[in-house]
């Protein structure tokens, strides 16, 4: 397992509602590709949704997003965190 | 004050020590500017970072990043945020 971050770049106007919604799905259907979607972030203004996940794969996180209808745009690896 | 996911796109190669690095300087500084850095990935194959802040603005996290010799490609206000 690792870690990504993906982002969305076309959810100008997301509400909380929708943000919420699609986690929702994802969540519903992640398990059967192995992933876990952690958090997410939105920026309604300029439509960019951050996703955090711990995955097998960027394809494995492609596939829950794709199958739920939102594809992101970039998925990134990332291996390095700090708090 | 609101939170904000900021881009850097530049960090191709960083390694754990010196993303480590980054945020303590980050750190060290950010009270000055009122902002909180609270978490950063990076993936150091496309050189991408990502920071998770709590901020007055967008202009006060690109001043502590510019401080610090690291200013960001994108900072977007994530007002809305799902786990």
């Amino acid at each position: 397992m690792a870690t990504f971050m993906d982002v969305h770049h076309d959810m100008k106007g997301i509400t909380a509602d929708q943000l919420r919604e699609a986690h929702k799905a994802d969540l519903a259907i992640e398990g059967e590709e192995g992933v876990h979607f952690e958090r997410a972030w939105a920026d309604p203004a300029s439509g960019t949704v951050y996703c955090l996940s711990e995955a097998p794969s960027a394809e494995a996180v492609q596939r829950v997003h794709t199958r739920t209808g939102h594809p992101a745009a970039e998925i990134h690896p990332v291996p390095l965190s700090v708090t």
